[in-house]
């Protein structure tokens, strides 16, 4: 076993000793809301949004950008668990701005020895505010998004823990 | 500005007037750990895991798939930020076990009048042992994913709080 996964165990008992009523939580979100951001490791969103535990379904990925599956999540979110508003929040210092789609295809060609990163939009960043509105525009021109679900987009401040409101849809 | 919007403004404020050290922390996941699973408004994965801000990347979408895009971020964590152990997270009672991709074509035939929902792999789960085991499988077996990475699955249990472990790879 390795060490984090002893360490998790250990913590996990923890948490499930103090479980209490946490399980009394229903699915769908409470507050009807659904939010898109980034994988790093900095983010914590539901504390930097004020949201409580049942609040919202939280998406995310590598930049948390709109991408095929990002969609197939929010549209389940609403569709099956009636999520009426959506917000996009890309951030600051992201590992998203630091490599070209060129860069990442070479890397994995020297290290794994494959081509089949070329194959791969990495969906990497260039400029964060356009990207934060590209996604916005792109889940709300979707032809599987609602016209009814409300849709922002922000930029969070690794620096800062300000969020930073770009777009409204 | 909605509701949900105008109290995320509020706390948002508090957050950044309490953020203090926390911009101290590195990009690079500390504990050099990757987590994926579902978006779901229960689930609290740093706490039921006792990971510390700064610790690991958050990969999450619905159901906690091994979708492409799953796999691009793990891939970029890795590359780029040099995560080496990956852990895939299902759990119980879980939206994605209530619906089949037949009824989710249907559904958004009805709602939205497409036909596009056809077209979409909504990657519902019919047994949940079965599912974890398929994407740890699916991760370890991928071109793009290094054979030095540690990868395990598991499920959470919504109920007690509690992890199981299904499978390491």
């Amino acid at each position: 076993m390795s060490d984090n996964i002893e360490r998790i165990k250990l913590a996990n008992n923890k948490y499930a000793e103090e479980f209490g009523n946490k399980s009394d939580l229903e699915i769908p979100p409470a507050r009807r809301l659904a939010v898109l951001t980034c994988m790093d490791a900095r983010l914590e969103p539901m504390k930097f949004l004020g949201l409580e535990l049942g609040d919202a379904h939280i998406i995310r990925n590598a930049g948390g950008r709109a991408s095929d599956d990002a969609i197939r999540s929010l549209v389940i979110s609403t569709t099956l668990l009636g999520t009426n508003e959506w917000l996009v929040i890309h951030h600051s210092e992201c590992g998203m701005e630091r490599f070209t789609q060129e860069e990442m295809g070479k890397l994995l060609k020297e290290r794994l020895n494959t081509i089949e990163g070329e194959f791969v939009n990495w969906l990497s960043i260039s400029d964060r505010i356009e990207s934060v509105k590209h996604d916005a525009m792109h889940i709300r021109n979707h032809p599987l998004v609602s016209k009814e679900i409300k849709i922002s987009g922000y930029l969070f401040n690794t620096k800062t823990g300000e969020l930073q409101e770009v777009i409204t849809l």
